[in-house]
């Protein structure tokens, strides 16, 4: 198997100076490097009965149907405000500058279902856990939070800290 | 195995007055249906040698890494102005009104690479369209483009006239 980290490539000073973006195009770009995602994150959780795999746009939507294609889950979408078309949820969480919406389809989740949270990068983590509170409240239980990229250094797990944390590379 | 027709949702009146929306996430929403729908097109491509599947941004996230991960192909998306961090081409299009412009990294595509693009819908053709001609452009060959749904009355084949269309479900 591949070297997902190797992978990663390194983009300095984007999307602005001093931040050093973490590239993870080339590793879904690498057919070996697609298959061990998807492979790592489907076996860490293949005997957590996950009934869906929930993802949010636009870069979880990579990584999150595939899981739920391996586990032989469904996929369920969070998206901003305005592209649902059906009955919605909506919760908005706190960003450096400002706010941000994001909506959830209603019959998303069925009260009790299992379900696996992915998304390519955990950072802050607001975005993940303004995602896990729509699930609860939909009635499903979170069985765990997968990322491909955890930057550690922005305690992303402390807003986390309620769930199961898998990241596959840590910084 | 499941009728994935039977599993599309007809919103009226979105996103405007007069407007049948075709929901498909009740499709991925179904085990069943995600498995279906990624085998289908799985099975149509699966001695065409494809290297790269392409995806647009966002809804195209969804099955394009899916159907990769399924061919044992790689996954090279195609996304809005500014998001991709590296060297890009871009490619302008027409909408109904105005103009939209998409961007792929440039060392996305390597000459000679057979291409798969998919994505969720077939409508006027046109995101497609300029999608194929960046991956053209690149120097690869668009082996065909593959839809859950074709709204057939929008005639998008005719923008795609070149290349072998494969759709699932046709309005």
């Amino acid at each position: 198997m591949c070297d997902l980290k190797q992978l990663v490539r390194d983009i300095p000073d984007f999307p602005k100076k001093g931040i050093i973006f973490k590239d993870i195009t080339p590793v879904f770009q690498d057919p070996k490097g697609l298959r061990k995602t998807v492979a790592m994150i489907s076996d860490h959780y293949k005997d957590k009965k996950i009934d869906i795999v929930v993802g949010a746009e636009a870069r979880g939507f990579i990584l999150a149907p595939t899981v739920a294609f391996n586990l032989g889950a469904g996929f369920v979408p969070v998206r901003k405000p305005g592209k649902l078309p059906y009955e919605k949820i909506s919760m908005s969480y706190d960003l450096e500058y400002g706010k941000d919406t994001l909506e959830m389809h209603k019959d998303g989740i069925k009260k009790g279902q299992r379900v696996l949270m992915v998304d390519d990068l955990l950072a802050t983590g607001g975005t993940m856990a303004a995602c896990c509170k729509m699930v609860e409240s939909l009635g499903g239980t979170v069985a765990g939070c997968a990322f491909l990229i955890e930057l550690t250094f922005l305690n992303g797990k402390n807003a986390l800290s309620k769930y199961d944390i898998f990241s596959l590379i840590k910084y």
